[in-house]
């Protein structure tokens, strides 16, 4: 089973989305990167498309971008 | 159970967003409300803080604003 990927930057914006998406998704079934502690990943949420954070790319490839955190830029 | 509740004004980023919310989310846990045949509906997002659409209003009050497809000026 592909699982989600959130992407998140934790800035408080992206705090509270992370305990609202998981009050939503079972925790088996997303993987959580929090990319301040994870600066590698930076270039696997831009791959997958990601503009910004909090950001949840799906099993099936599409991105959802979720309230606005940090531009990818604020991040690299 | 309270449900959660996607609004949406029909755009094509809202549909795409709602296959997606309800590939995450089982249907009967969601309250799908399309804006452009449901006016009336356009206030009750208001009042729950909604912004842009398409956008989803947690059971707990907090709203994820999905990507962008609409401001709710662009709507009413």
């Amino acid at each position: 089973m592909t699982k989600e990927i959130f992407y998140h930057a934790v800035c408080p914006v992206c705090v509270r989305a992370e305990r609202d998406i998981l009050d939503l998704i079972p925790e088996n079934q997303v993987e959580l990167i929090h990319l301040d502690t994870d600066k590698t990943k930076v270039k696997d949420a831009e791959n997958a498309d990601v503009k910004s954070f909090p950001a949840l790319v799906l099993s099936n490839g599409n991105v959802l971008h979720i309230n606005f955190g940090a531009k990818i830029e604020d991040v690299k």
